[in-house]
């Protein structure tokens, strides 16, 4: 099951660039203040770092992961989701565009 | 005054990409289902074709668009907007993130 609309929320209008544009996204807040993203992550291997911990959701694409610590790469497509820990980093490699959904905590 | 935020929409999961990631935007909806969507150009020269007719709405950043059967290139910072006819074209030439609202009709 893919969440292709997010209700209900305000957006950020100025997008987060990362990794010279391989990855942009645009930040939602939620009426109680939740605050997620909605981005893409473009064809290329990159690594990100957590601060809080952060479920990435698949919503179109595919990419694979490897979890820091970790020598598996997983791969997640539309309607998965993966877990990383908070402090921590991931990595992504990714030949399609990865469309995602993060939450935070 | 630069419009930061934008309350009260439903916002497309699934990003649009263009030229190879050189455009990257998302979709928004109003309650009274009005869409615009929020995006960012990042460095490069480009040519937008159009459907319905734009308003571009800067929101961080800057850029020079030339608009179709015109010879000057005009600069559009944060807070500027300029009108782009439907069935229409214009170019774009960005040297820092270009990050807009487009809006409708």
């Amino acid at each position: 099951m893919t969440t292709e609309k997010i209700d209900g929320v305000s957006v950020t209008t100025q997008a987060n660039v990362y990794f010279d544009g391989k990855c942009v996204s645009h930040g939602i807040t939620f009426a109680d203040g939740t605050k997620k993203s909605v981005g893409v992550v473009l064809p290329a291997t990159l690594t990100f770092n957590t601060g809080a911990p952060e479920i990435m959701e698949c919503v179109a694409g595919s990419c694979e992961y490897k979890l820091d610590g970790t020598d598996a790469w997983v791969k997640s497509a539309a309607g998965d989701k993966f877990s990383v820990p908070g402090n921590s980093k991931f990595d992504i490699r990714v030949t399609e565009a990865y469309h995602y959904i993060c939450h935070f905590g």
